[in-house]
């Protein structure tokens, strides 16, 4: 079969690889229908991520049609239209039985690091029974990917852990696709303002078509300090993972408030505790479990949710080192999420 | 009157000064039976508290009895025995309302700070009906002494916000009279394991008659990740304030688990993001609310609770530079709260 | 001044009293501009309400300007323009603390109850510092109205205690005013779906128009199990306060659920502990706290809510009795709120 | 292999019946080493409980070792001791999912009721991964028995769903093996005052020495609100399963407070809605989920726990007979829980 290879940093490459095989009773093989690429795909292409080794099979997302599963399989079935989870949890482990399957024993984010991802024909998945969900035939299968791990995401780690509740005032810096997932999802609990930070004016644009209530595209401390009348945000959602970003968001978080990290840093940062100690706030880090997996495809399924307005651009399978090329571009190209079909 | 006057920093003295008279008709005036010295007094002493200026009466802690209030008073009367909560609450802004009684737009922590306090004679205390308990005559006045501050505290920074439940490893980071505070409150919750840390071996073993199960004097990041098994903790409580401490606690704090800062902190920290990003751990701050006194006046009056575990010195009123001699120098003193009588 | 006066079950005329004077140092006077009336006049009117003596002034709801304050109050000022809250709270009682503001041991439900309510020309409003909330002047002074009591109601008793989450299949048993405003508030927290039980077909209608997503108008409980494929709701909203709809909410709430009662209710009922005892529901009851007014206020002005959607009628004050009328023959009238102009 | 049999109301039997083979991959044989009878063994008995049909091995507690494992079990082992949930678990469904393991779909209480149980000498587990949990060998095995059922029951339906917080006051209603598992466990969360109501004066002097701080053997509903100054208990833990207790914990739970349901109710109960309506109270029912299992080992394992203080006979596995004589007549015989040892 097809798929996409890392032979380490910068170098990527598509090519024919044995189709995967059963290897454990809770394993199933996946035909892939639907992928895409994810912004960790493009950290791992710089080489930042060293778990990541040559010749693996990249890729975390994706749709697909159940081919084949092991003995251990009981909720699905050949023939069965699912979505792949970005997170393998066995559902048995402590982490697991306490809903953090992002520290599961026997899982955790693996596809597309440790063994094989989704950017492929062919995917094996792991505790098959508690890493896929089924989605309907025929239904909107691109807008189902982005529940592989961009919305759970930004729900999770921003909205979640951010406590966004009804007449918050919360602010969300950055406006890429994790940004603009968690502002799709922060509309769960009908902030009263959203103020959205990033310095691409399309961005922003993008961010007000989707519900923001607030721009800020200079001098944001200022800015929101000014917008809250000196009171600070309620929520501050960090959506890049740098040690700017960060700061913005220690300084406009309001007392009592919260600041929840989605950013995948590279680095330390410097947290002022001079300032903070005394102003009662929660500072939360996540890696995505996924546990709100399940509600977020009703929501999407009542129609709630549309998670396509996240796709900008359609590729065929066959062409994903050009889609790479597109989402590596993303400011010039305006892209947001790519979708792969094979 | 007599007073404890700040003149600058180390400059103290025990001077006449006019009894304080009401203002504003919440306002109650009470003498002062007990009080007690808190490190944040020490911290003024250093001048680094800036808001502190020559001519203050310190001190936020006490029990006294009623002397006189004001006409818009009406759960306290003269005669009283009465707790004074070291924050001053309206009881009708918005913080006040959330129970965030430390960020109250008329008050928060003001005694001994902004206006007078309670290291005299006789003190003022604004919103008297929301910032007074009252409490049994002739109980056991000492211990009271210690709900003022440092019981809540440690409390609700430490172990509220560290989420302390049934069954928790957790580790305190700090063994003095905030740390003993934290120790002898978390026990509330059960926990299986508490780990106390700190380099003063009679600190330690007074942690130990308190309660805890485990002592580490050195090496603590790799003593606690032996003790748990390279898990970590559930949560790590820190009652210093400085960066080092922190350190010790962003190391040990297990996937899931929370860092619960109780330590007034002078300069920023280094936080390990670029580990942290993906443990879904949770870091808190707080300036005390004194929200749970009257839970906890409950759990001392049913004797779930001995707070007099904590004083280790008794002196006259008039002996509070020598009472502050003693406390400035805690390890050679043994000293943790000392109790001055009026 | 005019006002509505009770003269015991079926009696109530409009008539002169004096204007109420300053009584307590924390009482305001309020000069109604808008009043409406509320099911529980109709209830007090029958009877139903024993607390409620001769010539007690009714009404509980209103929004209106200051007249005068007393020497205690210091967050309004004459000429401020209030929305006044059904319940009364002194802020300071261990109930009000706990923000149990239905039951402060000062307050509570006291309005057109246990002292003379709003439906006059001015009204005394005791506690007012925690018991009023000021509006801009010239906002939509009709929506406001809707805050007093219907709109917090039916947020706190049925949406808060009813934990409604995203995603959820939820019942709102009753579609008069108090399921509607439930019905609108719900919508915070984007359930996916909202089946509306009601055998009254144009209030059914009114509810599609308010986002509910199913209609229900007969046989309830096997409509319901029926549309959710026998799994019942998480969470079974009873807006009515009878024995009948209280059972409908016990048979469809689903294991884990919640029922949340708003109604109220005049005879006990039954409950089936014989099959609910091993099926892991919560179920609430509530007078309303008031709690969530401030966040509803914003909701309001971010134009997140639409109060007015729930005024039917539009009556002067001076034709109060006419407008009993009307709301008391609700069905017929199609009358959902009406407000009263001064 | 010998196995304790129900052949109908009234009638057991402890008779030879094949030894259990492996059915499903996710099984596991475990040989008894002890078991015990629950009151429910007793309500199954008298016919109560129609799912039992005739030749059911009885019995859903116990500890033994591992003798074989189907291909699909990872976490245990032959050899391995083992604590058997009362529950049964897949860990995949979705109410395993959000840890209400009592409504699996694929398990729940299914041991000694719809499948054979533990009264035997070896018994087959369903999804014994996530059903069992590993116990150290030649530790107190027989406080490990009480952690099957009595201790999570008590501890998750009275403790947990009643929020016992340090500093309340509480109710346990019923001084029964349940009852006072419930008393045990909630001192996890120091409350200030447990009142515990029976009966029986023997009970009574149990629960004393268990940690109760209040005995009420007569006229429960007046002396309890004298006890509490008429204002009720924070929480009402009913623990016995009949109308009379229920109303006892109804009119003795304080505004605000929790009525929590552990008893097995057989018949449907009044619930005072007339009075309730207003009072801000939850009332919640449960079937133990076990979710707390792990938990609660950890705390026997550090000595926080006693569950050997529950246990009053010891029968051989052969006596079973006796044993049920024993139990059954639990007043006269001063018996809490018996253990079975093969």
């Amino acid at each position: 079969m097809k798929a996409l290879l890392y032979h380490g940093p910068g170098a990527r490459a598509l090519e024919e690889k044995p189709k995967p095989v059963l290897i454990d009773p809770t394993d199933a093989i996946v035909k892939i229908t639907h992928t895409t690429i994810c912004g960790t795909d493009l950290h791992i292409m710089k080489g930042d991520v060293p778990t990541v080794t040559d010749g693996r099979t990249l890729g975390h997302e994706g749709v697909g049609i159940v081919e084949e599963t092991g003995a251990g399989v009981s909720n699905f079935h050949a023939g069965d239209t699912v979505l792949i989870s970005c997170i393998t949890s066995c559902g048995k482990c402590g982490s697991c039985r306490k809903g953090m399957y992002s520290h599961c024993e026997h899982g955790g984010w693996i596809l597309g690091n440790t063994i094989d991802g989704t950017q492929a024909e062919y995917v094996r998945i792991p505790h098959a029974d508690s890493s896929l969900h089924r989605v309907p035939d025929g239904g909107d299968t691109e807008a189902f990917v982005m529940l592989s791990d961009i919305l759970p995401t930004g729900f999770e780690c921003g909205v979640l852990n951010g406590r966004v509740q009804p007449g918050d005032t919360i602010a969300i810096v950055g406006a890429g696709p994790i940004g603009l997932a968690t502002l799709l999802t922060a509309q769960f609990y009908s902030p009263a303002e959203i103020i959205m930070v990033d310095p691409d004016a399309n961005r922003l644009a993008v961010a007000k078509s989707f519900g923001a209530t607030k721009l800020v595209q200079n001098n944001p401390v200022e800015e929101i300090m000014k917008l809250t009348h000196d009171r600070g945000v309620d929520a501050a959602i960090e959506a890049v993972g740098i040690g700017a970003t960060f700061d913005i968001c220690q300084s406009i978080v309001a007392p009592g408030g919260h600041l929840a990290n989605i950013g995948v840093h590279g680095k330390s940062v410097t947290l002022h505790l001079e300032k903070l100690w005394s102003s009662n706030v929660t500072i939360t880090t996540r890696l995505v479990d996924t546990v709100s997996t399940p509600m977020l495809l009703r929501t999407v399924l009542s129609g709630k949710l549309q998670p396509k307005l996240l796709i900008t651009h359609h590729f065929a399978f066959a062409d994903i080192m050009k889609a790479y090329d597109t989402f590596g571009n993303a400011a010039n190209e305006k892209a947001l999420k790519v979708i792969l079909t094979n």
